[in-house]
């Protein structure tokens, strides 16, 4: 008898293969002495920081969802992860006894389960099993990602950002996990790379086995363990369609992407780590949009050297010889620790801040630039002046290459990322200095609203396609064609359905999405008319919210474009 | 011999009267049983929260004049102050033991005091210290606020905000502080009584004694204890001169607020406490544009019931009978607690999700409604539908008072604050249903700037005279006109003296200022000539940056009205 597991869909895809079940976040570590008892303090640390992220996001996912109960509860587990007294304790432990960060977490988590606590210590303690489970979690995934010798799917309790990082595209056949939601960054992450995925299935890990032949179906969210014969003969079947389908659309990888009336568009990729270049051609990646350069820099423990950064834009240039390549500069401290008490600024103002780091990167850019096309972006400009300054530096660490006898190309596009909402209010005045802007759609949107960080179940209306969204974008559009310069937009809009064809219409020249997102949008672009879109635009910019624009955009694809927008997915 | 005290200029006006010194909140506490445990929980977390809001205000302001290790050090506080455990720790012990709340505190740092603390423990000793006295400080300044029986400079380690709501303006001469900064929300509010004012001295209560003579001189942040002769005639002179240039305003308290070119504008009072009320009428108010209650709802500790509120609501209009009383529905949520992970909506999104809060608020302001000119003011709308759901509630209530045979006023005006950037760009539909704007440039430009909760040490430029900020001001202001709506300005920005002209020229019809602003706001627009002013706009609107701007408004105040340049308080 075959064994049905529901979760999230994920990613899509149907694969079938051997399970490999991932180290065993659940089971008891052994006490474990260490040589490096930095490396493993460090170790403690990232795992502090990823659960604390992890928390937040489950938090705001909740939120929509579920009662006070669930957020009163996280909200214990985000207290005790922010709370340094508890990260002091488990590192003091590490340095003193000389043992891992995992052993550590362990005997802690021993020594309060055997004490008997008051009923008001209970909920407390219940939380603390709970993270001291996510702790472990991450610091044995880390530790326990073998090289695999086969394809399998991958089982795990949960995956962190940092592992699905460390994933070979062409052995992990899939991933399941017990935890986790579709939008966690690490199940964005396996989407990107294009891999099946069933997220949230609650005890993947306990019912399967090493080497138990499993189904993943990444389009309906199900895990099928030990199938039936007649149960593989099917999904061999639904796989062979969706093979097809995607065959369908791999026949527009090479294809241009124009509107059927005629007008030329651009479809970039987001890469977010490396792996990803070498789908970029298959993909029908018209260059990458959106290279982020953050991945570099995950690791506090392993710093990154100017060298580094080198080979790794030389990659990204020479994946894409024939295209350009826009690479972002490091958007540093956007990961916000949740719960910190003061949030540090980020992007280029905190670049700014911190110029050293700010200028190994532009130099190691400036070294890449002479292997293909490449264009620099900066993250989070809110003034000229910041601009203007960034502008500088890069000119100052240019002279100094040259004259040192570096080579460095000629042509070098530099723009900016639009995200907050003063560079709106300012577009015409920045496309004097920016050869062309990328509109960060996410970060943008919840500035407008002023819904950063917020955890409301009434944000349903802070949507892109609210018209106040669409004001500010067709405001930045025409700011930057009346200079002369080119615009892409990088955020989830762009793979927004409902938002793709206003988008085009209001005169976009770029689209940067994921690698997955490429050829169904060319698909739809292909079967629009620019010039029918028009009216829609204007309607749906004096409409009052989302819905009415949703119901505007839907009712039109729905007449004109019946085909596109079933082939659409969702 | 005089002994003179430097302390940071908080409010103006130069007084001679004795020291009242202030609960001493460095001496010991005596073990005090008390019979409301609920009540000294209430008040407990109350003074962490207090605690909590100062430490962020002074983290933000050390940023910019201090280094990392004073950052480290609030950090470390502000950590402490966030912790649940400490928090919890000391409420047991009020329950357990039954002891105020300030007992608890002191018992607790006696206890840490006398254990040897490790070198690593040291500096959390150090912060546990400073952080229970100013939790002390805030516990006790509440007890030991007693009834004057003489005018007195009130002498004090720092005030809290709700210990500036219980002064009574006649009695309390002037307020100097060891701690706190200008721009601490009880200095703010010590400047809009209209008191003299010195904060941060370091060691005022250490110096002064009660009954000692004391000059403050809030114009340049001296405070001098036991004056000479000579000194005390030397400031009973400067007093007068101020007095002079006071009375030259004050003759303005009846004038009407016309440009030289015959313009008529508008300045009403932002009114922050009731004990305002009495003195818009001498301070020279054309109406109340800002009545802030959130007053009301300070103390957790005694809910403010329907009742409670048509009285405040009542006295407000009755204050300003022949003028328009604009009062905003409370911005819950607003007062965000630094170091939350999950900061909760606030404004309007937060009342439509309490709606019994919003209802109880709105039923009084109706009943209220028949005393006077009433106008109700919604705060953070973001969106259309936002606006729609707080009218149609707000017409649900009218309808069962009415039903209910309670008098209404038949002309009510309804608005909203204009403070997130979704309501600029939308401005246009909103002037559609709102009777009014009321411009909070204060949230507006952080969020144009998306600087919420940064520290960053480059925001020097994200200001009111940023291009971008006036850019959105002149949108929303020419959208109110279309629909034929007001608008008033009710942020700090409207008493920044470069900023005056400009908003002027813009065509904001009413100013809302704290009582002290009023009449020199009056005294300058009456020298100025707004269609000389025309071309200023133009220009700035097409400058870069704040600096620009500044030095633009600054040349031409200097060239056309120097005089109201130069009479202008700085």
């Amino acid at each position: 008898m075959s064994k049905l597991l529901s979760g999230i869909a994920a990613s899509g895809g149907i694969v079938i293969a051997p399970v490999h079940l991932l180290g065993d976040a659940k089971g008891p570590v052994e006490q474990q002495i260490t040589t490096d008892v930095n490396h493993e303090v460090e170790r403690l640390h990232d795992s502090f920081r990823i659960t604390a992220d992890e928390l937040t996001q489950i938090s705001r996912q909740a939120s929509a969802n579920y009662g006070n109960e669930v957020q009163e509860t996280l909200q214990t587990q985000l207290a005790l992860i922010n709370d340094w007294q508890f990260q002091a304790t488990l590192s003091r432990r590490v340095v003193s006894e000389k043992i891992t960060a995992a052993s550590a977490v362990q005997a802690y988590l021993d020594e309060q389960a055997g004490l008997t606590p008051s009923r008001a210590q209970q909920a407390r303690l219940t939380s603390l099993q709970d993270v001291g489970h996510r702790l472990l979690g991450h610091l044995l995934d880390r530790t326990t990602m073998p090289r695999l010798d086969h394809r399998a799917v991958i089982v795990a309790h949960q995956v962190s950002p940092s592992l699905v990082a460390s994933f070979d595209p062409r052995l992990v056949a899939g991933v399941v996990t017990d935890q986790g939601g579709a939008t966690a960054h690490s199940a964005l992450l396996v989407a990107e790379l294009g891999l099946p995925a069933v997220v949230g299935t609650h005890s993947a890990t306990t019912q399967a086995a090493e080497d138990m032949v499993a189904i993943v179906d990444g389009e309906h969210g199900k895990l099928i363990l030990q199938p039936t014969p007649q149960e593989i003969d099917h999904y061999q079947r639904l796989a062979a369609q969706y093979q097809r389908k995607q065959q369908e659309l791999g026949a527009l990888a090479t294809a241009t992407t124009v509107t059927a009336d005629g007008s030329r568009y651009q479809i970039a990729a987001n890469v977010t780590l490396p792996a990803e270049l070498k789908q970029l051609a298959q993909a029908g990646a018209e260059g990458i949009g959106l290279y982020r350069s953050e991945y570099l820099f995950l690791d506090p423990a392993r710093p990154v050297t100017e060298e580094d950064q080198v080979a790794a834009y030389k990659a990204a240039l020479l994946a894409m010889p024939k295209h350009r390549v826009v690479i972002r500069v490091q958007d540093l401290g956007a990961d916000k620790q949740p719960g910190a008490n003061l949030v540090t600024d980020r992007g280029i103002r905190r670049l700014l801040a911190e110029p050293v780091i700010l200028r190994t990167q532009l130099r190691a850019l400036l070294r890449a630039s002479v292997y293909g096309q490449l264009a620099i972006m900066f993250p989070f400009v809110a003034t000229i002046d910041e601009f203007q300054r960034a502008l500088e530096i890069l000119d100052q660490e240019k002279r100094k290459l040259v004259a040192a006898g570096h080579p460095v190309a000629d042509q070098l596009e530099v723009g900016m990322m639009i995200e907050t909402p003063a560079a709106v209010l300012m577009a015409d005045q920045f496309a004097k200095y920016a050869d062309f802007f990328s509109i960060g759609s996410n970060d943008l949107v919840q500035y407008l609203f002023a819904t950063e960080r917020t955890t409301s179940p009434l944000n349903h209306h802070y949507s892109v396609l609210n018209p106040a969204v669409l004001r500010a974008i067709r405001q930045v559009i025409q700011a930057a064609h009346a200079e002369g310069k080119w615009i892409s937009l990088c955020g989830e809009m762009a793979t927004v359905k409902l938002a793709q064809p206003l988008l085009l219409a209001m005169g976009l020249d770029e689209f940067s999405v994921p690698l997955a997102a490429i050829l169904p949008l060319r698909q739809l672009i292909r079967s629009l008319s620019v010039r029918q879109l028009q009216p829609l635009v204007k309607k749906a910019l004096a409409l009052e919210n989302d819905d009415e624009v949703a119901e505007l955009v839907e009712a039109w694809l729905a007449k004109q474009a019946p085909q596109a927008g079933l082939k659409q997915p969702d």
